[in-house]
């Protein structure tokens, strides 16, 4: 599915796109008609379109600088804050691609109420995250790991890790509600892939990882800071609440150091093999052969390199 | 409908809102059922937070400062450009608002596309908007009527003055596509309460209207300067050219002084008489005697006081 390398994110390599395309193909067993091929390529693109829009509004909101190697849109001189009405337009034309290609489809309303439900979650994800980080900035015991939990699954996972094989099933003619396990599966896998983000961000290598970590600066309820308030005394405590949050180096230090300390290394690798093992026994558990061999191709590519 | 005063505008009197439930009612003829009640209520809502949605962005995106006497939402400090996510959040309202309360009605699927396509006219609208402004500041002779009627059209018209009573013909069990007049009658009448305002911002009084008018500090592509740019010479053109879209009283001094040569006064007063006179004759012409009803209704109430 999603996230084969770090380096492939970055490239903009439209791995939501390709996971629709690829779990339809494992549901079907077979060759694609000229037809199917078309229109499961047009929902790969309202994945894709999907993320534009929510990327496009965080830079702004994040007031980040580069994407992928190149300006923000709203950097751009000639664009500005008007990239506002761009990300909306990049929404509106997932609706756009569903009404002119889907529109007659029995699937047709429940595609539009997933995109609909999945921008609810993804822009509820950041509403958490935003009034989590005013509270934290004032309080770092406010950040937990259910906090952390929160907003790793509605503000990535579901639209990154469910919403395309939700697309693929629904135009497999299948009924949502009858897949919940899969769902819940997928939002672990979604949830997965944040966290990992926030482990390489302190831990992982600048020159794999494609950029300099700032999430402990930017006072970020990260799964490491979480897991760190969870495993530390009053004294590791004191000395995260005084120094997270703070664009010193010398504070970043100390937070680093507290992580070593808890040894959070083992913590995170004790996460991915408990959640690689839990996962695929939830897999295994479904009753649809073909189902399985959608998830088990996306747990796999996500463990690629790890296991 | 709406716009009986421009102060009920800017006191936020809802009249999108209402024009739903008027309209409805006008179509029923006789006494809602309490569910109906509910449900067409539950509709105009949907109206009044796509604007909400909508103004909410809009304020970022000119830099505003207050709206209906109000400090803009971006505007305040624990909120910033996070009021981009809310602007969203408003807008997913609308199809939570509807799946919650309209799923499994017959014309769900069309409430749900109506306010899709309005969104995209909308902020389609936007974008004509700031592309017409980047050329009309450089090269004033870019404006032009056709130039002001497409950003009036696509910007407020559709959400302001179709969508409401497409939303009442929806649940009344109307097909929107056996009312493509009603549409068209719509949309002039939506864009004449666009040209209204930017006749009322140079020639109106700030008393009444609410503000002191800026379209031309601004070099907005409003009616005036597109009209004036029509109606006058060589050397008008040039004193046109040279002192719209500049922040100097002088200037806008000037431009208001062709303004006045031009006679723009009465040139508005014939477009008003005018589409007043068409507008009455095309709702004579339509076929039902209660859809006549709903747009006599919202030509009334739009032309009251003026006519």
């Amino acid at each position: 599915m999603f996230a084969v390398t770090k380096k492939m994110m970055y490239a903009g390599k439209m791995v939501r796109g390709y996971s629709v395309v690829d779990s339809y193909q494992l549901l079907k067993g077979q060759e694609l008609t000229e037809e199917e091929a078309f229109l499961v390529c047009a929902l790969g693109w309202c994945t894709e379109w999907f993320q534009a829009f929510i990327l496009a509004h965080d830079d702004i909101m994040d007031g980040s600088h580069t994407r992928r190697g190149q300006p923000c849109w709203f950097r751009l001189p000639e664009v500005g804050v008007v990239a506002i009405n761009d990300g909306v337009l990049l929404r509106n034309h997932v609706h756009r691609i569903l009404k002119k290609h889907f529109q007659g489809k029995a699937y047709y309303v429940h595609l539009v109420d997933l995109f609909n439900e999945t921008e609810f979650q993804t822009i509820s994800g950041q509403m958490i995250d935003t009034i989590a980080r005013l509270a934290g900035q004032k309080d770092l015991s406010k950040y937990s790991m259910s906090l952390n939990r929160k907003i790793v699954q509605y503000k990535g996972s579901y639209y990154s890790c469910y919403l395309p094989i939700a697309c693929a099933l629904l135009m497999f003619g299948e009924n949502l509600e009858d897949h919940v396990q899969v769902k819940d599966i997928l939002v672990e896998l979604g949830m997965y892939y944040q966290i990992q983000n926030d482990y390489l961000d302190t831990f992982g290598d600048p020159n794999v990882f494609g950029k300099t970590g700032t999430d402990i600066e930017e006072c970020k309820c990260s799964w490491l800071i979480a897991k760190a308030l969870e495993l530390s005394n009053e004294e590791q405590k004191k000395i995260l609440s005084e120094n997270y949050g703070k664009n010193d180096p010398a504070k970043v230090a100390k937070v680093k150091e507290v992580y070593h300390a808890l040894d959070l290394k083992s913590a995170y690798e004790d996460y991915e093999t408990n959640l690689y093992e839990k996962s695929m026994k939830a897999i295994k558990a479904l009753p649809s052969i073909t189902v399985q061999a959608v998830l088990k191709s996306c747990l796999e590519k996500m463990y690629e390199g790890h296991k």
